[in-house]
């Protein structure tokens, strides 16, 4: 499984660090050869601090997936690095699996999905995809990191199991472990949130938490929370210099 | 707003008809340009008999926004058709953002997002772009159109105003409401849902319902329920005459 697959390059590069691969620029701003080049020199630069890559819109809408994000993906490869499509894909069954094929035949090892959209002919389709792949990674969504996250995460749902009321972040959580998920994204910035889902994992699916930095959450608070891998962007590459500020984190997560 | 000017083009054109643009194949099996070419194909038989064009990851990825599907967006635009992109964005604010602007930069006149992002730094940055791009279009999906979307989408949540029980569908269709969007997404293969979202939306924001034909939905029964737009992609472009397909649809929804 590719949660195993991340846990040993975690182990053997010695780091709980995800680069959120995120440069951004519009094609008249930048073209597509200097993003390129400006997400390249950032992998370079952070790669020996780091467990893995992650990649999402900013970089996969201007360069194209079977083109520039081939290249940083194979790059990625090179430094023995796993990548990560943060698709959050929320579509129907037969979108889902064209995208999930399209992004594994690219290259990606595992990709982010939002599970909102339930198992049959939703998520169903997408880990078939996945096992059809040779056992690609799917992570789900379960809290995220920005302001409005409790007006839906928080929503007081009525468990369709037990009939007690429960968050839906719970049952969005109860899936990751149900569909034998490779992790679940929830956010740095909602502690308290980490070690509640964290008890319902019960170290079975790895806690993924973004929000580091930047948008304010904090390394120790979340791992003593349950957060096993962070994913930091632009708190490391728009630093004067990134690969200290990689260092930083890696070392601050090792802690 | 978008929705008039999709108005505007539905009466002029005489058709609620939207062309789901998702023709699939990995590029191991088809080229770039022999899937592009297929589209198109496709596009210029159907096009006297739709009002509006969506595209899925079914293009996207294995075209490019900036190459492949720029073409087709203008292509659409020759024939006087706006283009929606149908990505259900889910993600955070700088990332939906991000996404927005590629988007409408491309000539995309409006997107499809996942109201379960909330407001502060998840809608509100898109709707923002939109505004920054001369008002395209945002629609919000509310009830899919797959097996599994009663595991969600009928969840009974505690509604956070009146502190009674919804269905968090309803909440949603609120959302689209409050936030003024061009359109809700409604499957047409509820159409029981379609009615109660209806009126919750008092003929403010129109109806969009997929999955007519290959998913089950039917015409009539959306048309009573209270659907403005369908969208049909299979049920057209997999017909052995695409043109006479999109002609039958065109024609049963104006009945």
């Amino acid at each position: 499984m590719f949660k195993d697959e991340l846990n040993r390059v975690s182990l053997e590069k010695n780091s709980r660090i995800i680069l959120a691969l995120d440069p951004s620029a519009l094609p008249r701003d930048l073209t597509q050869e200097q993003l390129k080049s400006r997400a390249i020199k950032i992998l370079r630069d952070v790669s020996p601090y780091i467990c893995g890559v992650k990649i999402n819109m900013q970089l996969l809408l201007p360069l194209g997936l079977y083109y520039g994000v081939k290249e940083i993906i194979d790059l990625a490869h090179n430094f023995g690095l796993p990548v990560i499509m943060d698709c959050k894909l929320s579509d129907v069954g037969h979108t889902n699996a064209w995208a999930t094929r399209h992004y594994f035949e690219a290259g990606f090892d595992a990709m982010i999905i939002n599970p909102i959209i339930g198992w049959a002919q939703g998520a169903e389709p997408i880990f078939q995809v996945a096992k059809e792949y040779g056992g690609r990674g799917i992570i789900l969504l379960v809290y995220t990191t920005h302001k409005a996250a409790p007006e839906s995460y928080e929503l007081l749902v009525k468990d369709p199991v037990s009939g007690r009321e429960i968050f839906l972040y719970e049952l969005f959580a109860r899936r990751a472990l149900e569909w034998n998920a490779d992790g679940a994204i929830v956010g740095g910035t909602y502690p308290e949130k980490i070690k509640i889902i964290s008890s319902i994992l019960q170290g079975k699916v790895p806690i993924f938490s973004p929000g580091i930095g930047v948008q304010g959450g904090r390394i120790k608070a979340c791992l003593e929370a349950g957060t096993k891998y962070f994913i930091i962007g632009r708190s490391i590459f728009n630093a004067e210099n990134p690969a200290e500020a990689a260092k930083f984190f890696r070392d601050l997560a090792l802690s």
